[in-house]
């Protein structure tokens, strides 16, 4: 059986495993605070072009996403996001639990709207109630977005200005960040992201490692007691080093993106030939996460020979379509592509 | 150089190294919902003699620490712990940032005693404000304590009834479990902390893991949502078989205490020779953790050839002896111990 | 000039500012423990029908509902809510502050629907990911509702239900309650509130107190240590006999109802005379506060001669129509709505 | 029966009860955007000599410390408190509920003192570990202290010097400033605290208002959204001239000062009669709390008559000799005095 139901099913990409197993007796300082660890984040400060950025590694996606908020957002502050994004949704409460309100704002294609949350900006401000509501503190995006979809470079930029208008920061999750770098649907460099963020993370346990995210604050006004922040959240690993290793070889001669460029290069084969085939699809995604609209009699045919993601029922005639997503990641082979295009 | 100076400076067991590279290429669900977390909490619950246990990974101890306290505390509850404890020191404040007050007795021995525990809670509640105050919902230990000593079972069976007698529930730190259950000095087995205790958790992280911890709750009426309140605290390992790999390995054919007790062995050894040579202790240890006093003079000496954790001066003469912890770990070599000994 | 802006326009009803006038010299035991606060806890059980209720008072409405919600939510629930509920909106996010979720519903006539709430409740459960989610554990309405809206008993009932069947509590936000108990447009009796909620307050900042809210807990399971969470929301009034004289009056001789019968009878004269006059109303209110669609033109014509609450523009063509909140209370007059009739 | 036994057992000085009455039938708006309450404000500049801080009134003290400290702290900083401060004992971890741990240091005639705090901090950043634990972020002091007792300016200009030397900020908890300042032990004027601290609070609870604590911000960085703070916190008062008003007349013609100064003076009577009489005395105050030595027999003695507050056996042979705290007021009556110091 083949599984394209997501981009984490398996363990790590094999120079990491080898590292992992050569260094495995080393004797190193914990928390990161290892000549590997040092040395991955120069590679990424250098892959940034941010050479003054702070660069930690936490262990996951949410635990990255809350802790980074409540770092960057004051006490009275909530960020904005659109109501599709992965702080909104499904990471349990986990910003609430740290004492903020996710400001929801309708998604446009996955993504939050320039014109959206001006609009949303401008009647918060207007309205004379304003100093008993939460107050917007940050934007937060995907990019990729849950949707797979992807912020332009002028797009990016707009969300800036916007920032830069109202005093708020721009985080940027980044978890599945090498399969936007590496779509050929994008024009935004990781510098630009490095340049035009206040904080972002490139994403490693969706793009080839066993865990692990990276983050990188190029606004030199935030994270300045980081460290203390991610162990008062219970993110600290103990031996950080497997951190710094895995990040390591993922900045070693582009790793990163080529094994992410490797998978979006599938899912374009998916696409492509199942458009071919007359299957609809939900949008127009360039990342490695594709969202055709397939028949719940050809769904149900599947079972036990291809894995998707069923994301329920679509459009007016309930159980007869469904949309569905389909993953491909790093470790996902032809030969897992060709059988699936064979069944669909 | 060899290092003494802390219990997790390598990697992992070679078994756990083996079989995660046997297993990297496997597809399987995320978040521990794989049959090999599912082998692994059948093997815990297993060596517990706690068949109906819920058994829950988690990634570090802190982290356990902040998540099962604030689960099983009620809001307005604060948990009781010893002053040298974990959760009241080296936390960076974890427990309070989930909204508990860390309520501190004088450790004795590095340990919560009865005596002072119940004196508290005699007065506490002898208090006409005591509803003005924070209400003692649990107790926290650390098993073996900071100090690397023990609990007996009739100590444990003590902090049980006083629980009972307060309604408080009962959690054992365990991220050093291993060196506990391997001691010579001890005559509390695994099944005697699932029965004595609410909740405890089996230490990965220091006894052999890359990381990880085993949540166990015996109580049947804590842990309801476990899951998802991991997910909120920012806990939950997407690729969670590696936690399962890794305690599977640990619970099979007895690992994890065999390990322990090479470790605690060598300790044993370096106690004995050191005490022969006319050293001081701290105190009396029979864990992998020991505390002897060296002059400084001495300790400047080994700068560069073995690496111990220097606790701080000790006595009246400032900066002529020192409190030092050796630590040694189921990676500790003979060859180690030797130069080591042959140093002091 | 009158004003019809809100209902907590000016202090208290004579009868509360004579009792405190009376009783200033007292010496009595703080934070509520005094003979006035039991006596008037006792009027709120005996008026609510509930012998067994736990009362305490309170100081404000946002104080209330956090402190409330906190209490009765597991820390990994969060409340379903309106989208214009009160703790959605104007409480700074003072819900997320104490950790939780507000789940919003679309408002259908200012009130959560048991249709929507229920979908909601489905929906939640039939998604695979709804363990990454936040749990509903409560639903929070205000009654009347921020629109002036009313539940009639069959929607309490139904409510009720929901909970029972999905295991959650059912708290009602009576910061108007007083408006409610005296609409002719209700069904709904003290009585039965008090039995088909777990939890509810019955408001006197806005029906003629001071401030004050009484919080009635009728299921037994909930609230056991609400004077201690008091007390930790920074809510426990020291002089607590403040609240206690108020409510103590504002239940003497059913004063709390016949205020409130006075208010909105003359919020029913108001609607029925601009009725008349071909006013539009945006919904059908039958409490004190009316919501008539008003020109732009004849809004301006106002100033400096009666304040009314502009709620912003109304339909297509901007600024031209407005909605408007006109708010009579315990305290207006017949003159002030003889000039405010004679001015539309 | 007269009682002795706590400072805010009465209502409001008759100023306060007369201006309520007379500005009862006022219509103003809410939430302290009122005239009075801007007067109020005024006047509380004038008397600090701070013309530019920022005024703020709050309900109760318990409420004031844990949003200031909320509001001061960064995320991951805890505050520095004597043991004995009601932040660390009798808030019900109000303090902790907000995310901060309280440092103890142990008292020192109810004060922290200088060396005390030096000494943690040098300890503090000398740890290796420091970044593991919790950042001293702010130092809190009562003032009187839970004990009567007084900071010196000199004191305070240390405490002043030490936050400017570690980055921290100084609170001042001021719930009986009033007599503090009245005092004839004190060199510390309302001008200096203003100017040393970074923010106080001038309290009314306990000094003639029914309710009331005045927040001073003299550090133009802080305070910044404290509206919206107080407000997520629960703590705006909806008829926020309520506030106003009470303060308005405690700064008319030195009401709050003149006030104190009967309780003081009262006070001094009662420990000069007490010495002379040959009563011991648990410390030197010079404010309205006095702390004798009584013995068992006579308090018992006592009862039905006056009510002292007793705080538990003193010395070796217990149930002997007690620690009494007896507290004068606003109120108090030489007759009351009287009749005490006739029954001791």
């Amino acid at each position: 059986m083949y599984r394209f139901n997501s981009d984490y099913l398996e363990g790590a990409h094999p120079n990491i495993i080898d590292r992992l197993v050569r260094t495995n007796s080393m004797q190193t300082p914990g928390y990161g605070l290892d000549p590997i660890s040092d040395s991955a984040k120069d590679k990424i400060r250098a892959a940034c072009k941010a050479p003054d950025a702070k660069v930690y590694f936490m262990v996951g996606g949410t635990q990255t996403n809350y802790t980074v908020l409540d770092s960057i957002l004051k006490r009275y502050e909530g960020v904005l996001a659109a109501d599709t994004g992965h702080v909104a949704v499904h990471e349990a409460g986990a910003i609430e639990y740290s004492g903020h309100k996710v400001i929801t704002i309708p998604e446009k294609d996955g993504k939050v709207s320039y014109d959206r949350a001006k609009a949303l900006l401008e009647s918060f401000y207007a309205d004379g109630s304003w100093q008993h509501m939460v107050r917007p503190g940050a934007i937060y995006i995907s990019h990729p977005s849950e949707y797979g979809t992807l912020y332009s470079k002028a797009e990016l930029a707009l969300l800036r200005s916007l920032c830069d208008e109202y005093g708020m920061r721009l985080f940027l999750d980044g978890a599945r960040l090498g399969y936007a770098l590496a779509s050929q649907g994008t024009d935004l460099t990781l510098g630009d992201i490095a340049e035009l963020c206040d904080v972002f993370y490139i994403g490693g346990t969706k793009v080839g490692a066993l865990f692990g995210e990276a983050v990188v604050f190029t606004n030199p006004d935030l994270g300045e007691a980081f460290f203390t922040e991610i162990k008062q959240h219970g993110a600290l690993l103990a031996k950080g080093r497997m951190l710094g290793i895995q990040f390591d070889e993922l900045f070693t001669d582009d790793l990163y993106i080529s094994i992410a460029d490797h998978a979006v290069k599938l899912a374009m084969r998916i696409k492509n030939e199942l458009k071919a085939k007359g299957y609809r699809f939900y949008n127009d995604s360039y990342t490695n996460q594709q969202f055709p609209i397939i028949s719940k009699e050809k769904l149900d045919s599947l079972e036990g020979l291809v894995a998707l993601d069923d994301w329920g029922p679509f459009g007016d005639i309930e159980d007869k379509m469904r949309l569905v997503r389909i993953t491909t990641s790093w470790a996902t082979s032809e030969e897992a592509v060709d059988a699936l295009l064979s069944l669909l």
